[in-house]
């Protein structure tokens, strides 16, 4: 698995890329059932929603079930990630479902990833990939993330911790800021069944609308960050950034078919 | 202006339709000029946010300014009405910009015009038509309708008041209603340039998803409702539903143009 010289030219210009069925329905089947099992935990890497209650991200999960573990390493995410950073040492920064049940999911509002990693863990630069794959059918209803294309290219924007909104705390981007970017090349919703898979920088500004359709959507993300940029600052629990510095290395192509995984429990 | 048989077969089949370019650009022009105006007003009949405060419903507007006095009897709205409900004495029940603030505009929960209709004002039977023109170019970004199609065949749905949602009451349709509902034939976001028209009937199940998005969504709308199947109580404000049993008649197709409407002021 590598990206192709147009695929690298598209995430320089647009600061993400759409992968359509990067996995397949078989490998989605094994990760639906380890989610199903990992939302039942009572874990505080589990952050509930704010109003109803339900499970709003899985965090910490390569740390909880042996499928995940697998996929953080898996060549699908690991070699496209090392392509683009030009790094072969990256670690597991953060592992999780962000979930948005029927009817119940809400809100993440416009944001970058580094604002976080920056003010919060102390990274000093912005390079970390967040590399998604879709559990269930995204579409314009479900809630799925909204990019603003290019807005990479403006550094990082100027922030504010949000404690208020939802039950995450979040470093926010300003609405002035917002209404700039995407004057320039409009937003692009990341959509597509499941087993899509998206990679994204960590200076692009997304933010995704609730979930008011009767169909769940749960997506899987893991930030592989080079250990050159590693974390200064250990405030957030291990769960929100992982603290072991090990190079992630990929595994065969088939790790998550369920013959494999089972024999390894 | 009259709809073809293909046109009106589908309003059988979907509930709705959407037609594009119904208003051209000059003509969108003057009723934002007027939308302008009327938001600026300290009147009851402006609903506001529950959080932002920000108007969140313009109501009664074809009392409040004559280019929507005229709107209401734009040949393009009320020949179709007549059209599809067979009945030429039609009167003016609701009229109302729904605006969706950038960044601000909030849901409109799952739900159904016809339930309010009975419950509160007694009108007996679902046949009113609300008839849409959209004032800004709507898209999947800035909160547009979320209709499901054939929802309305299966007649009135249960419904509950829900007062704390938002600003304005309204009667929802539950949850495994709207699963059972979009399981058959899916979701339709209702989007297109200003100008765009939407017509859909009293029991079709609809609902709609804040704006995220920089971008203003406003959207005027009237119900036409035949006199003979008029409101039987009055404890609403006659903003919401008017107390006038008029016929409607059709003026010129060049009704909103500048020249005659500043003539007529």
């Amino acid at each position: 698995m590598q990206l192709t010289p147009s695929q690298i030219e598209r995430f320089r210009e647009d600061g993400f890329l759409i992968l359509p069925s990067l996995f397949a329905p078989a490998e989605i089947a094994v990760l639906r059932e380890a989610a199903a099992t990992v939302f039942t935990e009572d874990d505080p890497a589990n952050v509930r929603e704010k109003l109803s209650g339900e499970v709003r991200t899985a965090m910490g999960l390569h740390l909880r079930h042996e499928v995940f573990a697998r996929l953080v390493r898996h060549p699908r995410f690991v070699r496209p990630a090392m392509q683009l950073l030009g790094d072969d040492r990256l670690y597991v920064q953060q592992v999780k479902i962000n979930t948005k049940a029927a009817f119940e999911g809400e809100i993440w509002q416009w944001h970058y990833d580094f604002a976080t990693h920056h003010a919060e863990d102390g990274v000093p630069t912005p390079v970390a990939l967040n590399l998604h794959v879709f559990l269930d059918d995204v579409s314009e209803f479900n809630g799925p993330l909204y990019f603003i294309p290019g807005s990479h290219k403006h550094g990082p924007a100027p922030t504010r911790l949000d404690t208020a909104t939802t039950s995450y705390p979040l470093w926010v981007v300003d609405r002035d800021t917002v209404a700039r970017l995407a004057a320039a090349r409009g937003l692009v919703s990341a959509t597509g069944p499941a087993g899509t898979a998206l990679i994204f920088g960590d200076c692009l500004v997304h933010g995704s609308p609730p979930n008011l359709s009767p169909w769940d959507r749960r997506i899987f993300s893991v930030i592989l960050n080079p250990i050159a940029n590693a974390y200064t600052k250990t405030q957030r629990p291990d769960y929100k950034h992982h603290r072991a510095l090990t190079p992630v290395a990929p595994l065969a192509d088939d790790c998550l078919l369920a013959a494999s995984v089972v024999a390894a429990q």
